[in-house]
């Protein structure tokens, strides 16, 4: 790719994302689809009336002004951390360049020893950009000692703000959870692996006096875990029917608006899809199933109740205190019994996984890394695949009839910028779900974790395929033998392959910002589908308020992208300090349209108190690590006898993260009793911290009274605090 | 060693053991030797009149009819672990060989193809016991699927009675630490890394309004560590003129039974070792000297309470749930502030260990271990030279005037048995003090943990010095680029090496349990000591005491002994399986012996509640994993193709480990709160589980009430429980 085309294609995305823009500011001010661009602020029954006559760069005033005490107050803790590693990392970009670009491009372009002496060598990709490269610089230069200096200072930047962000992350979340609020998840512990019961007692009876015996003060109920299956299928359809009544019931409503004054009662067929069968009346048929369903369920969660008990149980305690301490104790002698850990918040807990044992959960974990590890690798190969297939000359020759459009000039550079990405973006956008769902059958029992365990997953999966996949791609399977014999030639190859791929990964980079920020800034694909759903099928408010419902920010795929992004930046900063103002840029916008994003149109699905980070830590510390390998064997490459001295460099950034996971992991894995002693703003209304856990399908309206008697059988007994 | 010399070795030992046995059996009537004997009786309380009549194999009936139970009881589980230690070894050895022997040794004698094709190979060692080993079978030979499967066999009885023997341990461990019986350790927790206070507080204030706010129902009080360098040395000076003061009495006393009825007042100089300087009456002088010490300790307790404060504590609670769980818990959320662990016995806490700080503890670590590693590689090379050394020819040239005595045939043939042997046990005699003492530096804080890292060290110097160091040794120094070359031959080196080393670890072993166990029963040294003291030294009562005190059944020593021993048969069991009836013997006549040394001789230094099992039987598998890579490498010598049909038997060793860590391990490391959780026989007195931890020097017998004010200051308000 030459200079020109590289041009070409950062001024179209640059014009893309100026067109999302305007399209942003445009589209938000009606009022039509302020559900769209505002739904947190209507949540939270904020009106965001008047926001479309201001100038169209309020948004990103109020995102500046925004504090990290309103992240926390709209989005919770992990929305706010999530702003954290992205200051940070934006933080250690920023303090790079301001010391690379200066020192090194000049070091760089004034260099011309090479161009004279081994012009052939640069593989006719030679051109501006690369002139400003450390490519440009003769092998065993003394001016190399520049490009060793930047590297520790790269490295030095990163350690100290990653320490200044632990820090900080881990103070927000002591101050979240030492807050007196009342936390359900503060007073429960869960409980797995709960051996038989011997002597004729219920698993529920078991848990009770268990707990009872060794808490006699602050064990307040339990929770039993049921197998749900059969309850939750009958639960779901009778929702399913009142649904469906309510719709029925309102568009009966609106057509006694239109014309006729008694309306018409809508009609439904019973047969497949509504396409054959019976004609019915649609609100006597749906009135009739949940009268009919109704007994159904309620005697399903009496059985569900007393005879699907699982070996599994939420233990709730009267106090923050113990339940801290009793989530982090060793019960039971032998490990695999009694098994106690934090509970999750009500809304996260995977209440499926639950009932997997000890030993079972180990052997899924380890299946599970290999499965992925495979996985892996196996996505390399249809990568490399793509990576030929997209070239243009490929193009033209598979699909001739694209032939006249891609030889106008104009599209041809944009395709050929543009191409390999966009291949790439696809392919990648269909990993996560996989990854969720093998992260979820480890037998992880809270969502959070599961997103964490699956981002995890993914980051080791871009960086192998995409980052190094690309970057060695094609050099690859020729020098495999190479490898084969000698597994240390894969830092060479990969040093070797760095130069040549600068400017696919900066183009890369720019499009992600530019396009990818502006689409969603946008939201064009959420807007068209909540007009098309509005028009097409949404009869009622419940109906609408799911069509607009914005979710979260995702971070299973967010993380990990933010995290590739940071990886190519560190591993070219040194080699090509130009892509240093791109990585700004993208961690620059990404933190003001996000910001906008938290602060007005996501709604958090979980609140993991920060847990994400140790996670990030660690992937951020990785990037590090393989950034100072390339540039250890980058130099080898240029024959600098000096390389070496980045060797300490490797070793103290793992000894960073060891005194990084020692000083502070363990918070972040479990709770401080310190944190948990504060006195609380009131009382803790147990029954309501209990109730919260109960999963909706087994909760009444009707029999309250009949529910508690089924489940708490033993219970009844204690004193309700 | 050809067959004759081995014969005479055997007789020998044999015969010292006889010697032995008779000399205790004699020795153990006189009833002045009976607090050499049965100083466990008599601290009991328990007369061991009348032991001195009966037959000469009492003890032995009375060592086999003892019960664990008895163990426990008058020696401690500790004790009790050491002898399912011992018993579930000799059960891997016996249901070993009675497999191995009446199968291997036909095997082996029958296979004659050897002895013609290639005898110029065995190297002039070849005898009748080599004819009786795997040596003897050819290469290739279909007769190794015997061996490879006895492999096999000795691996699963290993797996089989491990996994009982840690099933039975963590019982017993469960079993002592229910009981209803009042241990102060289990009230109490250690907390270290406390932080500077900020607000003019003393470290005592911020600990006990730290612990209060957390727990205010069952904190007790906090009892804080303090720098008593200086109130020791006054007080241990104030314990010597006591003890000084009390011997002079005696001799004054006895000074008017026997001449004088006036008696002579006993005098000293005040010099040099009594030797030079002014002459006073004894008596006199230490009355003076206890007179003034006297206030001068008070003072410096007081002192010492006030402002020597240290950044470590023991927190007592009111119950023991709440201590266990406090143990486990994390405190703050920086994990190097406010450490608390569990709280070691009493008389095992090592005070002087406590205030060192978190990250000061993991860097000794790290530093000692490479101390000892090194300490690990430079024994080797004395080693050596000691093995060439005390070759009898080396030793004709060096020491001449021995020659005459060497030529006598009886004498050389048991020189030549033992001398490397004796050589090799009084090297390793010097070692264990310098590995407690580093073991010590890492900061460890209860004696147990110390004695078991020490332990831990001693293990692995001697599993590679003694073990591999002797098999290879000699070949070692020529193959040494070999090695660099490929490290993997160093497998291979030690499975050649091995059946020429046979029979000198046969008369290893032999010398082990004849001599060591003999010297261990008749307690020679002890007597001869107590003998000499007592004629000589002892004048009072307590000097007595001191003189004939057993002492502990010393772990740190006994058990890495045990370890080689166990190692070095594993090792053998399937190359020359003679050797399984020598390892039978040596854990049959130890646990005879050491049942009635236990019984009646040492008395327990500590309790660790078997802490010291998870340690033994990592190690006991470690001694399995060398053993199956030795004969993987033995097998490959061999030329066997279907060697590598080991190699799964080597995994299955890392799981079986790594499946009972998980399941067993962290019950020893930290305490149950079910194990926790029974009603105790009596409401605990306190104050008196507080006391216990009060050190010696900084408890005062007369100014109690002002101790107690000067120890507790804020405590005071609570309601003593």
């Amino acid at each position: 790719m030459d200079l020109s085309s590289f041009i070409t294609s950062l001024t179209t995305s640059f014009l893309i994302f100026i067109v999302l823009v305007l399209l942003f500011v445009w589209l938000s001010r009606k009022p039509a689809n302020r559900v769209v661009y505002y739904p947190n602020l209507i949540l939270r029954g904020v009106d965001p009336e008047g926001r479309g006559s201001r100038n169209p760069l309020t948004w990103a005033f109020e995102a500046i002004r925004s504090t990290e005490h309103d992240v926390i107050n709209v989005s919770g803790v992990d929305t706010a951390v999530y702003f954290v590693f992205l200051s940070t990392v934006l933080g250690i970009l920023a303090l790079a360049g301001i010391v690379l670009l200066p020192v090194l491009l000049p070091v760089s372009s004034t260099d011309n020893s090479k161009k004279t002496a081994n012009s052939t060598n640069s593989n006719g990709t030679f051109n501006d950009l690369d002139k400003l490269s450390m490519g440009n610089v003769a092998e065993k230069s003394s001016r190399l000692w520049a490009y060793l200096l930047a590297t520790y200072w790269v490295s030095l930047v990163t350690y100290y703000l990653l320490w200044r962000a632990y820090k900080h992350v881990s103070a927000l979340r002591e101050n979240a959870l030492m807050s007196p609020e009342i936390r359900p998840e503060q007073f429960a512990v869960l409980v797995r692996d709960v051996p038989r019961p011997t002597d004729g007692q219920t698993m529920k009876e078991q848990v009770d006096s268990y707990f009872r015996a060794i808490y006699p003060e602050t064990f307040y109920r339990s929770l039993i875990a049921t197998d749900n299956k059969e309850v939750n299928k009958i639960w779901e359809e009778l929702e399913g029917y009142r649904k469906k009544l309510v719709r029925a019931e309102t568009i009966y409503d609106e057509s006694k608006k239109t014309g006729n004054p008694d309306g018409t009662r809508p009609t439904h067929k019973t047969g497949f899809l509504g396409l054959v069968g019976k004609k019915v009346d649609s609100i006597e048929f749906y009135h009739e199933k949940i009268v009919e369903l109704t007994p159904k369920l309620e005697a399903e969660q009496k059985v569900t109740l007393k005879e699907k008990q699982q070996p599994a149980a939420l233990v709730f305690f009267t106090n923050r205190v113990a339940a801290a301490a009793a989530s982090q104790s060793l019960h039971a002698p032998l490990v695999d019994t009694w098994t106690v850990m934090c509970a999750p918040e009500p809304r996260q807990l995977t209440w499926t996984n639950l009932p997997i044992k000890f030993f079972e959960r180990q052997v899924r974990q380890y299946v599970i890394c290999i499965i992925v590890t495979l996985t892996i690798f196996f996505y390399m190969i249809p990568i490399g695949f793509i990576s030929a297939f997209t070239t243009l000359q490929n193009l033209k020759k598979l699909l001739p009839f694209l032939k006249p459009m891609i030889d106008q000039p104009e599209i041809r550079t944009v395709l050929e910028a543009y191409l390999p990405q966009i291949a790439l973006i696809v392919f990648l956008a269909l990993l996560p779900k996989l990854l969720l769902y093998l992260s979820k059958l480890e037998g992880i029992p809270s969502q959070s974790h599961i997103e964490r365990a699956a981002s995890g997953k993914y980051f080791y999966f871009t960086v192998l395929n995409v980052f190094i996949g690309v970057t060695v791609g094609g050099t690859l399977f020729g020098t495999f033998k190479e490898i084969e014999n000698d597994p240390n030639s894969i830092v060479a190859l990969l040093a070797t392959s760095l130069p040549g791929n600068a400017t696919f990964f900066l183009t890369f980079v720019a499009l992600q910002f530019f396009v990818g920020y502006g689409l969603e800034l946008s939201r064009i694909v959420p807007l068209i589908i909540f007009h098309l759903k509005k028009k097409y099928f949404c009869k009622t408010e419940a109906e609408a308020r799911d069509a607009w419902f914005p979710g979260d920010l995702g971070y299973a795929t967010r993380v990990p992208g933010d995290m590739l992004i940071i990886t190519i930046v560190l591993c070219y900063s040194v080699i090509a300090p130009l892509i240093i103002p791109f990585g700004v840029i993208y961690f620059g916008l990404g933190w003001l349209i996000l910001r906008n994003q938290a602060l007005k149109v996501y709604v958090p699905a979980y609140e993991s108190y920060g847990r994400m980070w140790p996670h990030m830590h660690a992937r951020i510390l990785a990037s590090l690590i393989l950034y100072q390998v390339t540039m250890l064997g980058y130099f080898s490459v240029k024959k600098f006898v000096y390389a070496p001295v980045l060797i300490p460099g490797v070793i103290l950034s793992f000894l960073f993260g060891y005194v990084c996971s020692n000083k502070f992991y363990r918070f972040f894995s479990s709770a401080s009793v310190e944190v948990a002693s504060p006195v609380l703003k009131e009382p803790p209304q147990l029954e309501l911290i209990f109730k919260a856990y109960v999963p909706p399908s087994l909760s009444l309206e009707k029999s309250e009274d009949e529910f508690e008697d089924a489940l708490s059988q033993v219970s009844r007994s204690v004193s309700l605090a």
